[in-house]
């Protein structure tokens, strides 16, 4: 039997600003990827996203990011490992309390932005990461982008991951992304991005942007839930998976 | 055997600010009020004073405040009682990851500022706070100064509960702290603080600004940790609580 | 020839977060209320609207407000009459400065949110505020709501005030608005509405919740411009005015 | 006849938070840098400095760096052209509001922290810096580290500059300061740091650490008010200057 966790970033709105559709994006998903206050979210956000999580079943991770409202974390800032520690303690500890308040359990962490952007290539940077992690709960799990080093870091370190995978994103030989902007990043076609879903999930290939087959492990989908269009294109991908004997299910 | 916990606010400094010395008044306090970065404190300063309460034997409580960076958690805000509640959640949460790192249990929570005063009486006030301690973690003491409502509404919601009295203030008929500026509002003889505190812990009495005795819990005492003369004073109330009888401990 | 300017909050979204249609809103307003980054906006969003305003010719003034984006400004905070008038100066003259990029003057000041709620009643808050006017740039003109004492502090200052009105807002006898949630708080019958503002304009006279025929400057009017049928309202209100001999104009 | 400029960077503390001694190396300094607000500073502090200056005749200028008060403005960020220009737009415009209200005009501009380290090489930044400037007032006059690329683009812009030499740093052949923690970074002997000043100053002379003569201009001097140490070496070098014959002045 073939399974994958479907995931999202949500509860990224803060105060009187709204982002994403969580109400909606919540209905599908098995996991959510929860924003901690610094890049997105603010408390009030981050227990309506966590209700939400425990009405609808789903599994809460932190969604950690740079101290850095005013870019969404999207923008580069050079820390030092002791800050990136203690800035991920920080974010996954505040959220433990709103999952703790609805009996729930943190189950992952997956960095944002321009932070989980480092984590594909730079060691320090994922030390730092899993090294909060591991203090905090060896049991959380490390998402990770497939072919990061950060998956690679955090199973040396012997915490628990889960590789994801991006159906609308192509794939360079190494496994990086295809920066968007740059010729053929994204996969437009929602028939071929399904068929390389199911590829990546049960034959752990993927054919890259140099039209190589690549291994690649794809434990945890990510999706996005912005927009009609967005969600239309979840709900038919849940239906392909089930045609296809493919559970969709978190690790809890 | 009479006993009491002397606590004190730390963690208080954010980035290249510097506020109090944490690395003085450890040495004497048994429970550290850790600021959780939205009055005062950052993830670097926070995970400085754990380690060092690891090192002292000291116990770690979160002290709380309002998103008020700029006026030190030190002026009114008009927040809802969900508000409160989630805000107390996050800063609780994030100091956990602190203590958890370091193999260390949260003890308590001492909300700061501005909205510790209105714990004085604020029924709805300290409902939103202690529903946000009693959701995480329902072994934490709150920690309220004698006589105040959050004490009260603490206990009727099953909660731990310590009584905090200061050495250096006077107290009103009702147990109110007669406010700075008033005259007659600080204890400034020395010998004169400390006999009110030595009656506080073993009578379990204190005479009032009008005079009258008035009896009083004190479970725990407060004491500043600024400057050469505040812990010269804590050294010698320390000396004067082992004469008399009183252990210095906290609640671990 | 009567004349009434129409004014409309903008800038007010921040980072990736957006609020607001200041696009389209644009294009109706003759006069910009600029959000200064404090309680929404960021210097991006300013200048992004102050070159809007420059393109369609609308005049620009500042919409500063308290230090509490998580809270958009909107909820109570207690400062002293110095943090008020600094506060407003450092975000009256943070705008300046794209006004002045674009070769623009500042027009206006109108205080945002629970800080203009204050000057419904408040002197020393009214004054506060003027006395940052008045330091920085005699020749701004201060906003206020019809019959809130900022307007009689800011003419006792010497300095120039618009009255302003509301299209969809119920009075008070004393001119105050009735609070929303309160029976009869908005005027929902958009013909309604545009009569009631023609006559605030031509005859200076509304009618208040009492039934009470009361007089009312009509200097400013604001209007919304969220969302299709508020654009709709103001695209309506013009053609009206224009039909009466009003002519939509700001103080430039 | 000679003269030189002494600046201090100023107005860096922080709600209840303090750093430097703007009281004491105000008396000292002829032009003050403030910090906006943004790294440091906020605008009870700002006024204060004003005002500060204003009574010892000194001149103010804005000391604008990174959105990041909890790295103090000296962590590396990745911020586009557009955003460098916009954020030294709004931090040197809201400091304009408190020059204005005590009669002063702002006489000059130097970058702070990370963002001015960029300054020594980057063009893009150096004129994203200059952009603002230029729009915002064209009499404002640029601080550079002597040596530095900013000087370079805001001359070619037509923008009035000023070259800063440090009194304790050695330099490289290019001038670009020896990193602090390299050998010989300091320039620890005092009597050779003000022989090496004056130099500066009437020869446009200055040996690298490499021992060789280079060029070098000299308009402002920079020095710290931290400390007795600090400000008893600025008296001192404000003695050897009058004896040298050099005028300790600023530019209005």
């Amino acid at each position: 039997m073939y399974s994958v966790d479907l995931n999202s970033d949500m509860g990224e709105s803060f105060g009187a600003y709204k982002i994403g559709n969580d109400e909606e994006i919540i209905k599908y998903v098995t996991s959510a990827n929860v924003a901690c206050g610094w890049h997105g979210g603010d408390p009030m956000v981050m227990e309506r996203v966590v209700k939400l999580a425990k009405e609808r079943g789903a599994a809460v991770g932190a969604h950690p990011g740079y101290p850095d409202l005013m870019g969404f974390g999207r923008r580069g800032m050079k820390l030092s490992a002791a800050e990136i520690t203690n800035y991920m303690r920080y974010q996954i500890g505040a959220l433990s309390a709103f999952t703790a308040s609805y009996g729930m359990k943190l189950q992952h962490v997956a960095p944002h932005g321009a932070l989980g952007n480092l984590c594909q290539y730079d060691y320090d940077v994922s030390e730092a990461i899993c090294k909060a992690v591991y203090g905090f709960d060896r049991d959380l799990i490390i998402y990770y982008c497939a072919g990061a080093v950060l998956g690679e870091v955090a199973e040396g370190m012997g915490l628990r991951t889960a590789a994801e995978i991006f159906a609308d994103r192509a794939y360079m030989d190494d496994l990086s992304l295809v920066p968007r902007g740059k010729p053929g990043a994204m996969i437009t076609d929602e028939e071929e991005a399904i068929k390389r879903c199911v590829r990546m999930v049960k034959e752990g290939m993927v054919t890259t942007v140099s039209g190589k087959d690549v291994p690649v492990k794809g434990d945890t989908l990510c999706v996005h839930g912005d927009g009609e269009k967005a969600l239309e294109f979840v709900r038919r991908i849940c239906g392909v998976f089930e045609a296809e004997g493919i559970q969709v299910k978190n690790y809890q």
